[in-house]
């Protein structure tokens, strides 16, 4: 067993070692998903059970629907149209078990009008792992590497609810039901994705799946960018009950992270008053690297470490 | 737990849970690769330790290598022209065994030109997963549906030598390193299958991985033909020693199988001699259903159970 390493370096040495560049490719790895000549978009995302998920707090269908839905949130960051999805499940040998997460993740295609059109199916004696690939189209995909200077920092919806259950499940306590159902069926952002690619007012998007920090960390690093966010402004979810961490550090929201041009403001919150999402300024670009946050008073405050790793986690540890 | 169901009606269950028809997508599940309109071909392969292969049979690059080569299997099958790969991967923390898995599935996306253009990874506490998507393009893709009695059967290759290794590994033995090289690195087929379906030879076509009776049956039964193999013709991996049953039903060959009328007889044993690879005339596409055998007496024998079912397997088994 060699040294443990973070997963984002990890994943740097894969992405080195498996990509060279090729002309039939737009955009290769290091964003929400691949983008092929053509338009064609596609990203796959995989859950583990006992790592980012457990049959003790959600059920399989639940799971299924997650998983569904979390894979088609990469096309709506992209703002790419889903068309088809593809399912690899590893799994014990009950079928009942395979026909539930099989039946929510039909559900999270259907919301988008996205078939599962193929995929595998093996037992597996250990965890379950489910494994989605999510196919889309996208005239203009929007990448993490847009942001420039003066633009403002929006997000969709509301942070930290998906965090507060799973903070709930790790202490061992039941969470809300609110919160609870905020992790077991993230929003369908496709529409608002699709909107605001087609209508060119988002010029960098991702989404909020490892948490707010860790993702604005990433648009920052893709434009060359400074992301500063402003505490006051930030969308608590009323079921994380004011917590500022788990907001920031939570992940699982499933929200869209998206910069645009001040001059596209008004256009912004009608656009998520026509589709009944809420959107909220949250910050602003600015010449620098990294995310800034500000609290109340304008100071700078710690942003925290953000976002979780799921290879420095202790093994066997339950997280998302 | 309910009731063990055998692979083949889970995954019918499955399909039809998952699957509604879709005018975006020409070829839904039950081919070897779906095809959406536009003429993207798409599949995924997925392959569980313990299940699938074992860590003490082939090094982590060999693990990768194969189940690259087995997802391009699928591209070939379908006589299109590989794009590109995402590779999703369950591990253990171990980041030199998830570089080592890249790397063999950089070698095998290196023989077609198809880079890894995304992915996921995440810590799994149990087996190792790798699950492959191969992406590719096809003008006009050869189903399993295209069989009419009357043409040939073929088959590329030799058959029954990763079989062999298979048998050996599971009986305690080291099998040949001809065997186990026929494992680990299964041939690339994708230069074949393309210009069987680009000259219009194959009419349908499937790769052997789960045995040559299995397959041959799933020909069989998308035309709603008789598949009638001739035992005598069958090009039996000289690995294999002789051994029928194990090339009938061992599978992990990852050949070709094809009909294609006898008029093109010349013209495909010129091709195989073109590519160098051995194209092997094993039988003929009868009115009726299913696969029949017959001896060198011409004698009906019985084709076997044929292929490996991972659910009906005993838990803890291994086998491919």
């Amino acid at each position: 067993m060699a040294a443990p390493m973070d997963e984002s370096t990890l994943i740097e040495r894969l992405v080195a070692i498996g990509w060279k560049g090729s002309r039939a490719v737009l955009v290769g790895p290091g964003d929400d998903a691949a983008v092929l000549r053509g338009g064609l978009v596609i990203s796959t995302d995989m859950m583990v059970e006992g790592v980012h998920f457990d049959f003790d707090w959600i059920a399989p269908a639940e799971v299924g629907f997650r998983a569904g839905a979390a894979a088609l949130s990469d096309m709506a960051a992209m703002g790419a149209r889903p068309g088809a999805l593809l399912v690899s499940m590893a799994v014990s040998g009950d079928p009942v078990m395979c026909e539930e997460l099989q039946r929510g993740l039909r559900r999270a295609g259907d919301r988008v009008a996205a078939p599962i059109v193929g995929g595998d199916v093996g037992r597996s004696p250990g965890p379950a792992v489910v494994d989605v690939v999510a196919v889309g189209r996208a005239r203009a995909p929007v990448l993490r590497s847009g942001a420039e200077p003066g633009e403002d920092v929006w997000v969709s919806g509301e942070l930290g609810g998906a965090g507060a259950a799973v903070a709930a499940w790790s202490a061992g306590v039941r969470p809300a039901p609110a919160a609870k159902d905020r992790f077991a069926a993230p929003p369908d952002r496709v529409p608002l994705g699709v909107a605001l690619a087609g209508l060119n007012l988002a010029r960098a998007m991702i989404d909020v799946s490892d948490g707010l920090v860790t993702d604005a960390r990433r648009i920052a690093r893709a434009s060359g960018v400074e992301l500063r966010l402003r505490q006051a402004l930030l969308p608590l979810d009323p079921v994380a009950g004011g917590d500022l961490k788990v907001a920031l550090e939570g992940g699982e929201d499933y929200e869209l992270m998206f910069t645009a041009p001040p001059g596209t403001r008004t256009r912004i919150l009608e656009l998520g008053q026509e589709m009944t999402v809420r959107v909220t300024r949250i910050g602003s670009v600015e010449r620098g690297a990294g995310v800034v946050l500000e609290d109340r008073e304008g100071r700078r405050i710690d942003p925290g470490r953000g976002g979780y790793d799921h290879f420095a986690a202790p093994p066997g540890g339950q997280a998302p």
